[in-house]
Parts: structure tokens; sequence; C-alpha cells
């Protein structure tokens, strides 16, 4: 459960913040709780949720006198007693205004400059909490008007950016042992430059060191934004070896950006735990992290509510992924639904060696019985129906 | 201008086909016709555009007995005529029942073997005319039905029925130099595995020769589908050095593919214009290849329409065409627009140098005068009034 | 179950049919042995989905000698027999290549002329079943090209069309008790002129008789289909007496019309049951029609899967259909989420009486405590937490 | 030109304002040098964008001790000394945060009085400005959680507080002439009651007083959220006699709520300047009012920018609006595109008469030559043509 998500205030365009703010010490003894309760493992942030930057002072986190420097360690303090671990830190650039107009991207290169301040110094505090991941998230790097696009330039820029979190990483041999890049198809920009998983992957293998970079898919929000499919993100970003971990919550499709609580709304359910099912199929070894908010309208201003109500946020998230989990391992370790995929999908052939090993040869010569296999009815149907069934628990 | 779009008889999922079905020597006449009057210089096919698959003969194109082998030596002496080149082959996994279930990724292993074939013949197709790329857009690799795709294998399958075309390609010599994925998100199945110019560009990144690999969007239609951006799409996969062509038509978006002719319909003016903009701005090298139909409101039943309604959508998306590059270029030739964007774009700063060199200390040591680039108000939609204007002619 | 969904031969835009062709007499036996085994209670047809429309011969149907006349009264036998009834009749306005540019909005008066001709026979058709309803399905009344329709008189056509049927019953005083009107966003229209279930009953206030026309929204498809949600076109509907009935199935949110059996797919469940579950709070008297096709993947070629393959489809809905609605029953019925609802929702106050008949004064000089109502959290993720957990058994 | 669009400081929900807050005075005295500039004619309010409701004190604008009292008097003066006029008041139900779960439609009886005070507020306050108009747009009266709404009162509740505000205009004889639903899909609630034009124009059938009640889209925003069409709402509402104005701005189709200037973004360009040519050709007599606000990449923090990007941007919509108004008006007084759409459009019939007098039996005998017609070809596409070469000034 990450920082800004407890710190949320929930305003939104047209309405402004529900919640009394907090400051960063106190959503950490909220997560904290959190973590002596058993709800939560560990926690992320962007450097702005903790210690706020100060562009006169981009290196304030070295500085012994610095309110950023004691406050770090204050929450490291608190951190380490409950064990609550810091497991992925990522940049604010789009919280300042400065940054309103891109931030890796920036046509203005004085601009592109505190962008690449803040990432170091967000390392840096990333390191000094030990943190394994740095997370590049589309933020304001995109654009409205395409006329007002350096076509030539805007791609350079961002590979640029990201490939000075990784020298910087390197260079100083930071604890940070791998990135991801969170892409979203639009909002707070009309268009992103990284729209979704698949293009994430795409810029990857351009990169210096593609072997540090992966993505960290949003589900269902950022793929459902366009009606794009969550399990099609997963199933692609796990089967190139590059989702060490994803960030979950809810969302209409073909919405603003909801960020609902895992489960909460108007649909989900079945999309989010065929997610955490593929997940429980291809056996993956990542973890999950929230990035939600509570429901602006179950929110509520007052200092009696400030903290019982985040309080209520995680527990109330925990509570329904735990739900959606323990589905989805119950319907990955049904025998009757493994039997029926497997006899649509391992269906067997003399000619599976062929396939293989491209032996082209054998496969230009193979005579298949047309007919036959054209006039042999497969069901998806009936498999999707005994997985309907399960999920309902009928 | 390719034989599918020429053949279409423009039946839809709620009406029957309105134009009379042409042979593919009949096509070839209209398109070689369009050749000589100078409205399009190339052509591409699918595979059973030109000669209808037998499974029972996939070989067939090298039986000098065959209708097939006959009728491919017809269309090429007819082509060579009039020097109408034929520049990409792609094979049809959709059209044929068998492939319902999908082609390349088809669970059944005889039925990837019968892609497989299809998709041999059609290269060997392809060389005997000559052409230059081969293209595997997504047509039925994809699902309906999350719990019914074998997440472990289905990427898998997708990546060796590719290496097997370039595997092919090489062995034979064949006259392929490139091959591309036209990637879409939905339609005809429920969801694709490669859905976006950006999912074709992360699967090229694993193939096994991926300098063999680029994408062509067709644009608007297969991005504006899921809302997403034709520029971005364009831009990108430039930027990546893999967009050898691209297809062309008009797309409401958020809509079933339209494949409308290209500027017709609600709108896309300026998105379809800015695309072009930018192929001139980037001083693209690659060619543009329609891929559309006729309205099926404007096509017409009977013998005397057959011919004369396809004759005159060849011409009338030329025609378009034609106005939208001439727009195109005029915006790209603007001294005052140019002039506009460097204003902007082309900001100088004396970190420039250490922003490209990636000089982590001078970046770090850089002092930025913060509040003057805050309050440095920038204009986007200025540049972008300029160019309505523009392409408004006023 | 309607004829045209048991009859579809599930082809789409990019391949052709998957099934065999089978008669309306065929089609009678499947329904007829689905209403035997108690799966039905009812069918609907278009007219061509039973007796072709000949434009030579518009009275068919009044002619003894005629095939129509002969194959529906073939029909009725059939269905008398196992008692099944002909529920509702809709004229097919899309199928026939002359209405490619609109049926009641066409343009071309000829063509209103035989829209008109084919609505009354269709009419005749159902007053021989004894069908209680006539449906209006917007089929190709809309546009691609904004600047080629009529706007001064675009829905005066359409008006006059919805008219012209209610004055044609009522003159020849025929079985059918009421209309619907059921809308569609897109498809196979680039815009249709009643896109949503409230465009719908916007024009039914215009109408000469709106006591005599509702809505039959098809959900989850049509509203889905632009991303707007099934739950408010039934809430709205209903709360405006004027749902009937209505036509399920399911639908990926934001594609094309997937028409796909009820509960198949990505997602639905929760929106699907939730709809059904509407229907039982508001004790709602209408009926449920199908209105989906099998999956194309799961149709078979040759005579052998013709008949059974569309008897598995028909079961396979109604358990389908069974196994929501029991589900949706037991949330309605269930005390524990009632009794949540309740506390939320049944909140008591002394100002429901003003509120209730409009006292203005006693709204106005109320004094109600803001603090503590703004202050107050209400917990809309509860009662979702209740139901999610409800819905899928745990 | 509004107040709450000059008021704005473009934040959004990952960043802060990015401009300084103005007083509604200086607003006013914007908009006041506007309508000196002859740049605006009018102008348009919620209660809260010129004074702030105080909910212990709702008849504060009938108290002269009273801010509001003075405030309101202030700004009427300096409107008063340049001739604005306020043409529309309408309420904000979204700004405070006690209404987050919904005005109107709250389940809380006690915030439906809140609701009922501050409408009540506004519509005096808008008589004291001599307003023509009063606007309920549909703020938060929606949902996330389709399980936590009372569908049996819900639309009571809307229609309650619409017909409320009705009554309240008539027995104090206040100003307001007409009163306009506001209709959106979502944002900032998951779903609305209300979300087209269609839903709304379906809602007013139903109040007390459906003269009283109009339309007013938000073109091409609101629409435009769910890929819906601008043309098609329009269209709809003039046909119903509903639509005394309209909102304008720029949309990105298919996402969050853009509120761009006009024609400024993606696209957009052909599909406003039809909606403007559709009010051209039926002669429409309403008003136009912009609601968009400054593109947040182009505002500007500090005291300098504050009313200087303000001005700017009043001038800059109003330009980009009068070169869609003037490029409009040229489309509809061009004699070659009507003559071209008299041509498909006007056909002559002597089936014309029938079809207007419902003459039921002279259709029935009509002699239509179905093949003649069925084979005539029809061109929208050659319109379109025509009219995009004349968008393009080409």
């Amino acid at each position: 459960m990450p920082f800004w998500c407890v710190e949320s205030t929930v305003g939104d365009p047209f309405g402004s913040s529900v919640m009394d703010k907090i400051t960063s010490l106190e959503a950490c003894d909220i997560l904290c709780d959190a973590k002596s309760k058993g709800l939560i493992d560990f926690t992320s942030t962007h450097d702005d949720d903790i210690v706020t930057w100060d562009p006169a002072n981009p290196m304030d986190d070295q500085d012994p006198s610095s309110e950023c420097y004691k406050t770090i360690r204050a929450l490291k303090e608190k951190m380490d007693k409950v064990g609550l671990k810091m497991k992925m830190v990522t940049c604010s650039l789009h919280g300042n205004t400065v940054f309103r107009n891109g931030g890796l991207t920036n046509p203005d290169p004085d601009i592109r400059v505190l962008a690449a301040q803040k990432v170091m110094r967000t390392l840096r505090i990333g390191n000094f909490f030990g943190a394994e991941y740095f997370t590049y998230w589309v933020a304001r790097d995109g654009y409205e008007c395409q006329f007002a696009v350096p076509w030539d330039r805007a791609y350079k820029y961002l590979e640029a950016g990201l490939n000075l979190a990784t020298r910087y990483i390197k260079e100083n041999k930071l604890s940070i042992k791998y990135c991801t890049i969170e892409p979203k198809p639009n909002e707070p920009r009309g268009e992103m430059f990284l729209a979704t998983t698949g293009h994430a992957l795409g810029l990857i293998s351009r990169l210096e060191d593609p072997s540090m970079w992966g993505v960290n898919p949003e589900l269902l929000q950022h793929e459902g934004m366009t009606n794009l499919s969550a399990t099609n993100a997963a199933g692609m970003a796990i089967h190139a070896g590059k989702m060490p971990f994803l960030h979950v919550g809810n969302q209409k499709a073909g919405q603003f950006d909801n960020d609902s609580p895992i489960l909460t709304g108007m649909d989900g359910l079945k999309e989010m735990i065929s997610v955490l099912w593929i997940l429980e199929k291809l056996d993956w070894k990542g973890h999950i992290e929230f990035d939600n908010h509570v429901l602006r309208t179950d929110a509520a201003p007052g200092s009696a509510n400030s903290i019982q109500v985040r309080k209520d946020f995680i527990k109330f998230n925990v509570e329904s992924y735990r739900m959606a989990e323990k589905k989805a391992e119950d319907l990955a370790a049904n025998k009757d639904l493994n039997t029926l995929r497997a006899a649509m999908l391992d269906k067997s052939s003399p000619m599976l060696k062929a396939l293989e090993s491209y032996d082209l040869k054998a496969l230009q010569e193979a005579k298949i019985d047309y007919k036959k296999v054209n006039e042999a009815p497969v069901s998806n149907a009936n498999i999707d129906y005994a997985f309907n069934k399960a999920l309902l628990g009928m």
C-alpha cells in the first residue's frame, strides 16, 4: 500500500478535497499499523509523498540540517520498527506545476534538467530506504496538440530520461535492482507517449540496458481506460519475463482513471479474478501493490474521520484483494476446470515436434484431414461457463 | 490499392453483400486500369484474394496443371504489361472457417500446421510476384474467453509462427526483404494478442530476427478503434525505424472497424493530415497503402455497377488521399508554422550538452531558475490554432 | 429465443458463415423442441427470418397460393402443437440491400414506401401469430457522413414511420398491443438516430400515441458498446413504465456488437446480475428475450453439427441465464444485504414530507446541521463489498 | 463566457492549480473587458462562482448586511456599465463536499433539503441579475456502485428536484423563462442518471411542465466522452424544439472530460464545424456559450500571468469560435454544396403525399420498381468529399 494512496484527499476536477490532509509521518503511522496487523508487507512512495521537492535544494536529502534528511530518517525508524519495507520509489513529475508540459520529454531543456535532478534525488531517497524498484509512470509525458510535439526528438528525450536513471543507479551502486514503466493511455495529458503495456515493452527494447527494465501495468485501470484487456497485459508482460509487480484497482471501462478500490464498482469481478488466476497458472513470483484510493463519496471531512477512514480504506482493500485471490487460487486448483481446459488446449498431434523445431519440410509435407478438423466443434463457451459457475460459487 | 479492397462486396453482419462478386482477374483489370491512369503504383494481396487455398493441395502454386499456377501467371502478365508491382503479400488466416479459433495461435496443433502451410504457400506466391514485404495481421489470433487461453503458450505460438515465416524466406531466398505486423485491438476476435502498434513493437524484440520485422499500423482505423492516437502510432514506429509502410482509411473513434475511405466520415481530417505531416517532418521514406472499402451505402448491386463502382472507389480514394497529402505538404513547408514551432520546441540552453551526454555530475549541479521557468507561459494552443487556420485554408 | 438467433450462421466481416443454413421450418422444430423440454416459453421473429420478403408481392401473406401463406401456417401449426407463442415481431429493414442507406429514414421516398409496405406486412404476419409486440430496432436508420443527412427531416421521417405502424395496428385491430424501440449507438451504420435507451425515451414523447410505445434495451450489448451502463438503461426505462421486455446477451464494453451468449466472455457477470437484481427489486413484470448467437469459434460447419450446435446453443443460453437469475433472486432476497442497503438508503428525516409535497416554504426555512451531515461518512463501497461476497458465493 | 471558465485555476487530479485564484470581482472585470472589446455578449455563472454558499445562511442573498448581498450588487453594477448580460445561472451541487454522494438525488433527505435551499438561492440570484435560463447539469447525481442505488426512487428524486425549481420560479415570478438539463455520461461520478442528450429529452417528458425544460448539450465534450456524436445530439434536440443554447469546447473522443478550448486538440474540426453548419441549416435561433478552460499546459502561475492568461484565453476562444462559425456559414451558403445535397436528399416521388398523410391504402398499393431503386447508386461519400474540400479550403 503506497504512501500516495493513503495520503490522498480525494479531490476531483469538480470538487475540492474531501479528506483533511495528513503529514507523511501520520501516513507512515497508518501504514505501520497496517503492517502490524498483518494487512500489508511493504509500501512504495513518490519523493513528494514523503519529502516535498525544493528545486532550490535538489540535494537536500544529503544535507543533515534539512527537513528532508530528518524526515526520511524518522520515517525509516518507524518502518524498521515494524518491519515495513519500502519496495519501490517513483519520482513525481506530475504534481509540481513546472512539469505541466512534460517531465522527461518537456521541450524546455531547463525543465528536463529539473526532471533529471528530481529523478536522481528520488533514486537516492529510494536507496536510503533500500528500495528494490524504481518506477517511471508516464505522468505528463504526452500531448494534447500533435502539431506542438517535436516528433523527431520526443522518444529520444524519453529514452534519454530512462537511460539516465539506470546510469545513475549503476554509477552510484544504489539499492535499486530493476526499473519499471507504468503506461497509461491518457489523463492527465490528452495522449501519452507510452499508452499501454505493449508500448512500454516496445520502448524497453530500445533502451541502453533492456535487462534493467520491465513494466508494471495498473490493472484494471490503465488498460481498461481504452477498453483494452487486463488479461492480455498481464499475459504478454509475464511471457516477456518483464512484470516484477503490478498495480491493482478497479475501473469502469472507457472512462477517466477511476482508481477505485479493487473489485469495487460496476463490474470487473471476472476480469480481475482472471488476472490473478493467470498469475497462479503461470506460477508468477512477483508482488502485488495497491494503486487506488477511497471512493470520494465514502471519504469524509473532519479530523475524527481523517485517520479512521484511511485505516478502513487499507483494510477494505486488503480484504477485497484477499477475496479475489482466494477465488483465483480456487479456480487454479480446481481439477474439473483444469481437466476441461486440458481437453481443449492440450490436444496431442504427431506434428507437435515439427512445429516446435521449425521443421519446415515436415510441416510442408504434412497431410492434415481438413474436413475433420474443420467440422470438429470446440467450445470456449463451455469452459467459460464452468468458470462462471465456479466464480459465482454455484 | 490491394486486391481485397477492390474485391470487397461490402456485406456486413447485418446484411448481405451489396456488390456482385468479381474474379481476381477482373479485379486485376481494374487495378491495371488504375495504374495506367496514374492513380496507383503498386498493389498487395492475400493469397485467397487471388487464388483460393485448397487445404488438400497446399503446394498447388508449384503444380503447372493447377488453377492456382495458371491464375498467378495470368495475373502477373496483366500486371507486368502496365508495370503494376505486387508490393506485399499477406496470408489470410481469417477467411477460412478452419481458423475460426485462431491461426498461428490455434490451440489445435493440426490447425497450426495448416496455418504454417498456408503461410508458406503465400510466401512462395509473394516470391513469384517479386513482393518485397510479407505482412502478418492479427486476424483471429485472440480470444473472447480468457479462461480458454493457454497463457503459458499463446505468445510462444505467435512467435513461432512469425519465426517460421522468416526462416522460410531465408532458407528459400525469397524476394521478401522485410515483414510487418499489422496490429488490431479487437474484431473479429474479442481481444487480440497484439492490440496496438506498441504491442507489435514489444513482440518484435523477442523474435529470432528483429531486424526482419516492423509494423504497419492501419490509420486511423486500428488505433482509433480503442480511442488511441494515430499520431502516436506513427511517431513511435518511425522513431523505432520500423514502419516501412502504413495502411490508411478513416474511422469514427471507439467503434467497430469502419474501414471507410480516407477522410470520409464524421471526423478525422485533422488527425489524418497530421499523420501525413509527421511523415513529411520526419522525412519518412516508406509507402502508403489504402486499406478500406467503399461505403456500403454507396455500393450498388447489378452488373452495370460491378466494375464502375469499384473504379470510382479507387479514384475517390486516391483523390481524397492526394488532397490530404497536399495539405500535409503545405503545412510542413509553411515557414510561419515552422517558426512558431521552433520558438517553442528549439529552446537553447547551456545544459543541452549535459543532457545529451548524460553528464550526471553537470546535471546534478546545474542551477536552474525554477521561478523563471515555472512562470514562463508556453502555448501549445497557439500552435494548434495556427495549424487549424492553415488546415481550414483561412 | 428468437428465430434469428437460431438461424444465424455466424459469419462476420472477416469470414464467411461457419454454420450451414437452415430453413425456418427447421428452426421452428429446434424451437419447439426447446419448448417441449421446458427451456423456453415463447419466440420472436423478423419477417424475413420466416418468410422472405418479395418486394413485387408485398401482400403475399394474404394470398393462399403463396409460399409465404403456406409457410406461416405450417410454422403456426408446429408452434401451436407445443404451445410455443410468437411474442414479438419485428421488420427487417437491414438485411435487404435496398435499405442500405436507411429504412424508415431513407432519403429516397420510394424506398420509404417499400419500408412502409414491409412494416405493414410484418404487422399482419405478427397478427396472424397473435403477437403482442412489434419492435422497431434502429437497423440502418443512421449515417456515416453528417453532411449527407437531411437534418430538417430525418427525425420527422422516423416519427412518421413509427406513427404509421401504430395507425396500421389500430385501423386493422391487430393483435399487437404495444410497440418498442430497440436503440443502438452504431453498427451497421456509423451513427444511429436513436443511440441509447435515453434517445428512444426522448423520441417516444413526440409520437402520436406515446402510450403505445416503450423501449427494449439490449443488455449488456447496445449500451455497453459505447461504455454506457446497462443498470442505468433498465432503471430509467422501468421508472418510466416503458420496458415491457428486454433483450439479453453479453458484451465487452467499447467494442463492436458482440452478441455473445449471456455471461459469456471477458467480463459482465456483475453487471448482468445487477440488472436482473434491479428487475427483482422493482418487481418488474416484463419478460426476457435472448438476443445473441453462438460464439463463432464454437460453431461448426457440416450437417452433423447443423442442428445439434443450435440446440446446444439454446440450452447453454438458458442455463447461463438461469444461473444469473438464481443469483439475482438470492441477492434480492438476502436479508443482510437488504438491511445494509436500508441503513444507508432509507434514512428518515422530518423533512421527508416537505420534500415530497414540494413545501417550498418549509424547505426554505429548514435548519439542517451542515457539519453533522457533511462529516457523516457513508459507505457505498461496503454495500458493494457485501454484494461482491454474495456474488462470488464466499 | 461563464464566470467558472475564467476563474478556473486548472488543477487536475494529478497536479495542483497552475493559476493563481482570482475573486469574482476580478473575474467580472475580465469579462467586462471582453464585452467592451466586442468579444462576448453575455455570461453565466454558478452561485458559488460569484458568492460562496454558506449553508448556515441560505437566504444571505436577501440580507443587506451580507457579503453575498453586497457582492452581487457590485458585480451587477460592473456588468450594467458595459451592458454585459447574465444569461444563465446554474447551481453548483458538485463543489461542496456535502454533495459528494449526490445533490438532488442524494439518498440522505437532509442533504436533498440543502440542495433544494441552494437551488432556490441560485434562482433568486439569477432573478436578481435578470437571467433568462436556469441550468441543471448532472453534477454528482449518479453512482459508482449499482447495488447502493435506490432504484425505486432515484429518478423520482431527480424529477422532484427539477419540478421544485420550476415551481419556485413560477410561484415567485422570477426572471427565468426556461430551464435546461446538461447531460453527461460520467465524471465526476462513475455513471450519471442522465448520460446523454437523449436521456435528458426522455426525462423531460415526465416532468410536471415539460414546456419549461430543454437541453443544453456540451459539444463536443459530453457526447464525445462515450464516442457518441455531437451532430446527432444537436440534430435531435433542435428537432424537438428543445435546445435554447449549447455549450462548446473540444474533446478527444472516449476520454475524460477534456474541456479544451473550441477546435483545440487532436481532432474535432470537422465535427464541430458540422454542428455549427447544422445550426445554420436549421435556422437555429439559440445562443452559444463557451464551456471550457485554458489548456493546463498553457496556464502559468504568478500574479503577472493571473489576469493576462485569462484575458488571452477568452480572446483565443472567441477567435477560434469565429473561425469555425465563418467556415460553417460558408458551407451553408455554398450553392454547389447545396445543389449536391439536394440532388440526393430532395428526390421527388408521386408517393410523397401518401407518406406525409399516412395514406395507408395508397402506400400498401403502391408499385415501386424495386430493381431500379435497388440498383441506383447513391453517394454519401461524394457529398462528404465536397464538404471536405470546402472545409480544407482547397
